[in-house]
C-alpha cells in the first residue's frame, strides 16, 4: 500500500506537468532499494557486526535459507517487512526535491543515502548498535525513518534550490483527490508499518493499531480545525495533511503509549506540523516543497521525544520507567542521528553535484519533468 | 480499503465541482467516528449495561489493556474492527445529501446520529442487548448498518430537499471510472466485514467469504442484464451499483446461508434494487441522490429477511430452525430498528437545521461545493 | 487487488474514449468468472476424475459444507484462492482485443474459454492430472495462467485483426498515472498468488514472496534501463511493465529458485520481454495491443524453462534434482498446454465469430466503446 500511497500523495500535490515524474521517483526508488536491500543493505543493518554497523556475512542474502527464523517469523518475510522501511524512506525525501531535480542525480542520492545514513542509522537503533543497547525506544521509525528523511530532505532542498518562481507564486495541487487517495493508501498501510513492528516483539500490535489509528483521526481534525478557524475554509489537502502529521508523529511511539497518549500526540501533531511548514516556508526560506522536514521530521522528533514522557503508566502508557533516564536517552539518539544525517546528506548532495549534476534546466523546469525527463504527458483526453 | 472505497465510489458519481466535497465528507466523517468511538460509543454499545444501552465503565477506554482478550482476540482488535462498522455506517448516508449540504451540519448531524442511533442499535443486535437475546440474526450489519442509514438517508433526503434543478436535470457521474475502482475495494473490503465478524465466532470465514462474493457477482450480472435489455447497453456505472447491493443484501445473511441461499439472494438484490432505485427517483419524487436508500436500506431490509428462509438447511443454509419463528424475530427487530432510526433521524434534522442550518446557498450549490465550502478544486490541469 | 489492479493497468493504456470499456470487460468477466467457477469450473478443475478432467460431484459446490478442509484450510477459502486465478487469466487476454472487440462477443469468448481452456488445463497441472503425475513446476501460474492467456491472446489478436490504423499510427497511454496505480496494485496482488500458493504447501511462502519482488524490482530497472539507453528517457509505462514481466515470469519459478535465481530471472524478463514486444508489433504484425503475449506469454512460458535450471541447489534454489529430467517434463507440459490452448482458442473465436460477431463497426470503433457499447463517457468535467 505504501508505494502508491505515497507516489498518489505527493503525486497529486504538484502541479500536472509533473505528476508522472513523481510517480517515477517513488517507484524507480522502490526498486532501487529493493536490490539494495538485498545485496548489502540488510546485511549492515541487521547482521551483528559492530556497534556502529553489521557484518558482511549476508551479503547477496547469502546463507539465507527458508527455514530460517526471527523470533515466530521465517527470517524472510522478516527481511521482506523490513525492506518496506527502506523503500519508503528515500520516497519520503521525494517531496522535498519534486518538479525540479534531475532523475540520474535522484538515483544516485537514493543509491548513497541507503548505505551511508539508512543502514547505519537502523543498526543503531533496529539492529543491535550502540542506540538499541542504550534502551532507545523508537517502535516503527520516529528516527530512523521520520527524523533522518525529515532532515535530510531539509538540507536537499536547501542546497538544490528553490523552483523557480518560489516563494512568489504558489502553486495548488493539481489533484486533491489524489492526495486524498494516497493518504488513506498510507493510512492502512501504516498499520502495517506499525503493527507489524510490534508482532515481532509481543502481543501487543492490537493496541498499537489503536493508538496509530487514534493519532491520525486526532491529528486530522486538528489540523482542520486550525485551517477552518484561520482561512475560513477547511480543506480536503488539509485534514489529509494533518492525517500524514499524525501518523509520523505516533510512528516512534506506537508500542508504548495507550488511547489518552495517542490523543494527546495526535492533538500536538495536528498543531506543532501545521505551524512548522509556514515556518520553514516563510521564515526558513527553504522550497522543502512537499513539507516532508516540518510534516515528518518534525513529526518524527517530537514522537521520539513525547514517548519518554507519555510512556509512563500514569498516562496509560508501558515500558517506560523514568521520563527523566529515558528523554536523555531518546535526545541522544536523536543528536546523534540528526547530526550523522546532516553531515552524511552535505557530503552526498556534493558527490551528485559534481557527478550527475543537481538541476534540470530552466526551460525543463518551465515544461515540465514529465516531458522532459521522462517523455511522457500525463493526461492525454481526446 | 473502506475509506477510499466508499469516497470514491461516491466521489465519481457526482458532479465534477462536488467531489473533492464527498471525499472530505467521507474523510472528516471517517476521523469524527473514530474519535467518538474511543470517547463514548464502544462503551455504549459493547459493555454489559442493559437491554437498551450498553453502560460507561470504558468511557475513554478506560480499563482496556494490552493484555484483553475478546473471544481469541486482543479486546483492542475488537474495538478497532467494530469502529470500522461505526466509520463506514453514516459514510453510507453521505449518498443522500451530497451536492446541497452544509459542511458543518454533516459533522453535527454525523456525531448526534451515533450517539443517538448507531451506539444503541449496536448495543440491541451485536452488543448483548434485546434483539440479540431474542436471536435476530444480522452477522455483518444487514439491520445495525443497511437499514440504519438506508432509512436515515431517505429520511435526511426528503427533509434536506432535491437538489435545485431535481428532476428535471439528470446529472452524469462525472468519474465512472473512479466509481469502479471505488466499488472494487469496496468489494475487497467487504470481505472483511463479512469474514471478519464470521471469524470472531467460528470457523465459518471461509463459507462466509464464498456466499458474500457469489452474491455480489451474481447481482453485477443481474443489473447488467437488466439494464441491456432496458436501455440496450450495459454500463459500468450499473454492473458496479449491482454489486454494491449485492454486498449490502448478502451482509446480514452471510453467516448462516450457503452458496445456493447466495445465488438467490445475489439475484433478487440486483432485480430489486434496481427498480427501487426507479421507485424513490419517480414515484417518491426524493433526491436519495446516490440511492443509498433503494441500495443500502432495500438490500439491507431484503437480506435481513431473506436469511430467515435461505438460512434453513434445505437451501444449504445453517443456524435457522424454524423459518416461521425466525422471521418473526427478523421483522421485529426491522420494526424496532427502522422506527427508532426514522424517529431519531427526524429529530436530529430538526436539530442541525435550527443550529447550524442544513443546505447551503444557491449560489453555493451552483458553483459547487468544492470551492464555496473547502476552497479548492479537483482537476487542475495547466 | 487484482481486480481493480489489472482493470486501471490495461485501462490507463487505451485511449480516453475507450477506457471504461476495459474496465467493464474486466469487471463483467471478474463476474463472470466467478459464478462460472462455482456451477462448473471449481469441479472440473479440482475433483478427482482422472488424468485429463475432474468429475462434477461438486457441480454447483454441491456436497462442499464449511467444516471440509483442504490442508490446514477450510475448502471454501481454497475455492475462493482459486477463484482469482480463474478470474485474472481471462482478464489478462483482454489486453489483446482491447478498442475493437464487442461486447457480447468478449462475454462468450470467456465462458468458452474458461471451460474448454482453463479448467482442464488447472486439472491437468494443479488439479492431480497427467501433468501434475509427472511432477511439473508452476507453483501460481507460469503454464495454467500466463502461458495459456499468453498464446490465446496472440491467435485472438490475429484472428480479429488490428485496428483500423495499426500500426500506421501509434496512440499514447491516455493515463500513464492510472497505469502505475494499477500495476502497484498487481505487485501487491501478486504476493497473493504466488505467496499464497506456497502456503496451501508448506512454510516457504516468505521466500517465495522474496524472490517474487526480487524478480519484479529487477526487471523493473532492466527495462528502464534499456529504455534509457535506446530512447535516451526512461518512462514510467516502460518501467512498470518490466515489472509486471518481472512477476509473470517468476511465477511458476517463484517455489523453487531463491534471491540468486530471482535476479536472473528479473534480468531476463525485462530483457527478453522488452525486445518480444517489438517482435510481436513489427515483426508479426499481429496488433496484441497490450502486449499480452510478449509479456504474459513469453514471460510465464521462460519462466517455466528457467525454474528447472534455476531450481537446483547450485543456484540457491530447491526442489529440482536432474536439470535434464525437470527440463524435459517443463516441455512436454507447455507444449501440450500451447497446442491444446491455440487449437481451443481457434475453434472458439469462430464460435463467436459465428454467433455474436467479433468486431464493432468502424464507426463505434472511431467514436470508441465507452459510448458505442456502454453509452458512457470516462471524464466529464463541467
Amino acid at each position: 500500500m505504501t508505494l502508491p500511497g505515497l507516489a498518489l500523495f505527493y503525486g497529486g500535490l504538484v502541479r500536472s506537468q509533473n505528476v508522472l515524474s513523481v510517480l517515477m521517483h517513488c517507484f524507480t526508488i522502490a526498486c532501487v532499494a529493493s536490490v539494495l536491500w538485498i545485496v548489502v543493505l540488510y546485511t549492515m543493518a541487521f547482521s551483528d557486526g559492530n556497534a556502529w554497523l553489521g557484518n558482511f556475512e549476508h551479503l547477496g542474502l547469502k546463507g539465507i535459507v527458508s527455514g530460517d527464523l526471527t523470533g515466530d517469523f521465517p527470517e524472510t518475510v522478516f527481511i521482506m517487512f523490513q525492506m518496506t522501511f527502506a523503500i519508503i524512506t528515500p520516497g519520503l525525501i521525494v517531496g522535498a526535491f519534486v518538479e525540479r531535480m534531475k532523475f540520474s542525480a535522484i538515483i544516485l542520492f537514493t543509491i548513497l543515502w541507503l548505505v551511508v545514513v539508512y543502514a547505519p542509522v537502523t543498526h543503531w537503533v533496529w539492529g543491535g548498535g550502540w542506540l538499541f543497547e542504550m534502551g532507545v525506544l523508537d517502535l516503527a521509525g520516529g528516527i530512523v525513518v521520520h527524523a533522518t528523511a525529515g532532515i535530510s530532505a531539509l538540507i536537499l532542498a536547501a542546497m538544490l534550490g528553490p523552483r523557480s518562481d518560489f516563494p512568489k507564486k504558489l502553486h495548488i495541487p493539481h489533484s486533491p483527490g489524489m492526495v486524498m487517495i494516497g493518504a488513506s493508501m498510507l493510512w492502512v498501510g501504516w498499520f502495517g508499518f506499525n503493527a507489524g513492528s510490534q508482532l515481532a516483539a509481543n502481543e501487543s500490535a492490537g493496541m498499537t493499531m489503536l493508538v496509530t489509528h487514534i493519532s491520525a483521526a486526532v491529528a486530522s481534525l486538528t489540523w482542520m480545525a486550525i485551517e477552518w478557524i484561520k482561512n475560513g475554509k477547511p480543506g480536503l489537502v488539509g485534514i489529509v495533511t494533518g492525517m500524514v502529521a499524525g501518523l509520523a508523529t505516533i510512528t516512534p511511539a506506537s508500542g508504548n503509549v495507550g488511547p489518552l497518549g495517542a490523543l494527546i500526540i495526535g492533538f500536538l501533531a495536528g498543531l506543532v506540523c501545521y505551524f512548522a511548514c509556514g515556518i520553514v516556508k516563510n521564515k526558513l526560506r527553504i522550497d522543502d516543497t512537499l513539507d516532508v522536514f516540518a510534516v515528518h521530521g518534525v513529526g518524527g522528533i517530537m514522537g521520539t521525544i513525547l514517548v519518554a514522557v507519555l510512556g509512563v503508566e500514569m498516562f496509560g502508557g508501558t515500558g517506560v520507567e523514568s521520563i527523566g533516564g529515558q528523554l536523555k536517552t531518546q535526545f541522544i539518539a536523536l543528536g546523534a542521528v540528526i547530526g550523522w544525517s546532516a553531515i552524511a546528506t552535505v557530503i552526498i548532495v556534493f558527490i551528485c553535484k559534481a557527478t550527475t549534476g543537481l538541476r534540470v534546466s530552466q526551460e525543463a523546469e518551465n515544461t515540465g519533468l514529465d516531458q522532459t525527463e521522462h517523455g511522457e504527458t500525463a493526461y492525454n483526453f481526446e
